[in-house]
This record gives C-alpha cells, structure tokens and sequence, in this order.
C-alpha cells in the first residue's frame, strides 16, 4: 500500500503536471521549482523547455506556466497567464488522534481532497501512535492537494494534547466532537448550526476518548458533540465520513 | 499498509471476539467456528472452553456463545443468550469500478462500516484494473462488518460490465450517479429524493467515465446524476463521501 498510496503519479491535467510552489506567481514571474518537482518534469513526464505546466501556490490563484530553462538542478518555468482566481474555501479543521502509518497517510491524502483547511494531530488518552511524521504528512498533504485541483494547501499543525488543545481553544470556533454517546447530535443538524462560522471537527483514537476525556469535552460550550450512526467506525473512517457530511451540509459541495 | 490493514485484529468486543458465521444461531446452538477463527481464538486470544465469544450470521440477530470444546481443528461455541435482535438496514448499494489492490481493500472495509448492503463491482471503458479478487474483498467485509458491530455482512457481487450492469437494472432503484458534470445535483438533494426507497451510488475509475458512458447514463430514468463538490476526488474517496453522506441525510446516521 505505502508504495500503491505514495507512488509518483503527480498530478496532471490533460498531460500538464499540476505544482505547489511556495514563491509568489504573477504574469511573466519565473519560478524555480524544487528537486522533486524537477525530477518528475524530466525523467517522469519527460518535459522540456516549451513544455506547460499548471501552478498554484495558495495565494495568487492558478497560472498555467511554461518551462523557460530545464536545467537539471532546477527546471525553471514562468507564468503566462491566470487560470483560476485565487477563492475563499470552507474553514473547516480536522483535529484527529493519530493513527498508525498507512491509515494517517490515507486520512491526510483524503482529508485535502475532502478541502479540510488545517490539519491538527491531537494526543488522547487512549492514543497508541507516539510519534508523527509531520512531513510525511505535508508531502501527503500538497500532493493530494495538486491532485484535487486545490488552489491551497492544507496546514499541518504540530500535534498537542488534547489537553493544550482545548485550553487554548479560538472558543469563536465550534468543535463538533465525534462521539459514541447516545444524545450526542446527528452530523447533519451540528453541520447546519455550525453553517457560516468557524468549525473543527474531532475524532478519536481506535479505542475512543477515554471517560474523562468525553466529560471534559461536554462541558465546553463550543464543542458539540455528533454521532456517526449505529456502527464502530475505524478512526480513519470517522473523520473522513464526517468531513464529507460537513462539506456536503455546510460547505462547498453544493 | 496490506499488513496495517489487514493484520489479524478481529473484532473484539471487551476483549470478546466478534465472529460472523454461517450457520443458525439459537438458544442452546452449537456452532463449529471455521479454521481462520479457531486459530483466531486459540492463538491469538489465547480462548478455552469456558471463554465467551460473539456471534452473528446475519439473520439471527447477535448471541453470546460459549467456547463448549476448544478443540484444534475447530472451536465449537454454544450460544447461551440473543443480545440484539436482527434489525433491517438502510437498501443501499454501491457499484463501484475497482481501483488497485489496497484502495479496493480500503474501500470494501470503509464500506462495510458505513453500512452499504450490496457491493458491486462494475468495469467501465477507462478502469484498469482486469482482475477482481472477491475472496479478498469477501474477508475484508466480513471483518469490517465483525469490527463495526453490524449485524449483516454485506454482499459482493460478481463483477460486470457497466452495460451489462445498466441493462439489467431493477428500475424501482434510484442510481446515484457520482459525476463531474456542472449540472449535476448535490448529493445531499439527491439522498433527499431517493430517501425510502431502494438506492445504489455508482462512482467510476480514476479517469471516469466517458462521455458516452455518461451520455448513456443521463439517459436513464432511473439515473440521478450527482456531484461531490468542486474538487477532483480519488475513486475510493468519492465512493466513501458519497456512502457517508447518504447515510447521514437518508440512511440510518441519525
């Protein structure tokens, strides 16, 4: 699966490779892409000087470009034109417990596609994962983002306790806590009320939030706790499925 | 990911396995459990006579048994008590055009959670893969079916052709037809519209559907074309937020 999930298929749209940069992108701007990204252009792609790529860096909108010089330590290539104006997405969080390996990568790869803006790993109680490979995650994160035909990329934040989380919550934000309590709110209805504002969605570990952990959670009054129906959803599971309602009810799905 | 995701982690419920058999289940049964849940059981779990286990098959509801005889070449379990009635589950089918091994893997599992009850695999004019394995997605979904507390397993058909597939298709079934056309409707109008009544969701290969596939499709009364949102979605991420999203509009997530 690592190799089947992470296997060079950079994005491409109609042929053209689709690139993150990080520099600033504007009409006749030349940009130098990095080593990868050069890797790809000439031994995968087999691009040369002429050849059109599609750029996008989260805040200027999309540029169809051109390679200008393609060197080997650095294919250059220079905006001709804007595609796609740069446009405001949901802000919508993901605050999720870590998972093992595989499962976090396909959590992140899916969760970009799904246009969550920040990505949050959080430590609980019942975490098991201690360690997280926050560029792995990142370099999940672009290449789902180049894919999808994001014009950003989500942030990945560095991973706190649930506790220092909560305490310095932005507490205009509603938290919607995935939760296997009884009275907890139907996703639809706690998408629809937190419809317009600020939102984050939290998911557990494999083995839940621990009882305390639940508690705490229910006394906050930004968080609203939802259900995800009748059966035990996998972590990963969870917040995708509930990533997917939110876009659907309060996002831009429709 | 092929050992992350399918390592031996059967179901456990407070650290009682969570087996799907086919035979009946009733008051004071015995049922002889099969050569992977007696390993299961034995060399795993470390069970003998005396331990509980949990059983379903799919029509009899779930029963608590009692390891009777922890013999090598097969575990017998007595059910000693029902603990949940058989229940109905919303009619939902997904036809699917695979993908490669680990996303179909996580897409039968993923499935299986959000209660899909019919899987079928459909081969399109742009999927790739040839080949289908159904005993490794069979296993999968009788493991994520064991692990989500569902009562059912669902099931999975034998793998056609999208034309044999539309030719045959019982018309009293709304399609969900996950599309990119602009004029397609939201999935959570069209979970609206098809709520009540028997419903499948149909999501195509990586590089979708043609367009006289789509043409074909638009042209059925039944077909319902669908949309995801603005971004271009993997095949198994659309089948998950197609699956999560009609659950939780028109299924059983609220």
């Amino acid at each position: 699966m690592t190799d089947e999930l992470n296997e060079p298929e950079l994005a491409e749209t109609g042929g053209k490779a689709r690139l993150y940069v990080t520099d600033d992108l504007g009409e006749d701007v030349a940009v130098t892409l990095d080593e990868g990204q050069t890797h790809y252009l000439l031994h995968v792609l087999r691009a040369k000087a002429g050849s059109l790529v599609s750029l996008f860096n989260g805040r200027d909108g999309e540029w169809l470009g051109e390679i200008t010089a393609a060197a080997k330590r650095g294919v250059t290539a220079t905006c001709l034109k804007q595609t796609q104006a740069q446009h405001g997405t949901p802000d919508i969080w993901l605050a999720f417990a870590p998972v093992k390996k595989t499962p976090s990568d396909y959590l992140v790869q899916k969760a970009a596609e799904l246009g969550v803006s920040v990505l949050q790993p959080v430590f609980t109680r019942r975490t098991i994962v201690a360690r997280i490979n926050e560029e792995r995650m990142a370099a999940n994160a672009i290449e789902a983002a180049e894919q999808s035909g994001r014009l950003s990329v989500p942030e990945i934040r560095t991973a706190v306790s649930l506790e220092k989380l909560l305490v310095s919550w932005p507490t205009d934000r509603r938290l919607l806590f995935c939760d296997e309590g009884g009275d907890a709110k139907a996703m639809t209805q706690a998408a629809r009320e937190s419809r317009g504002g600020p939102t984050a969605i939290l998911t557990g570990p494999e083995g839940g939030f621990d009882p305390a952990e639940r508690a705490a959670l229910r006394a906050l009054p930004f968080v609203l706790p939802v259900t995800l129906g009748p059966r035990i959803l996998r972590a990963d599971t969870a917040a995708l499925a509930a990533l997917a309602i939110w876009q659907a009810v309060a996002g831009d799905f429709s």
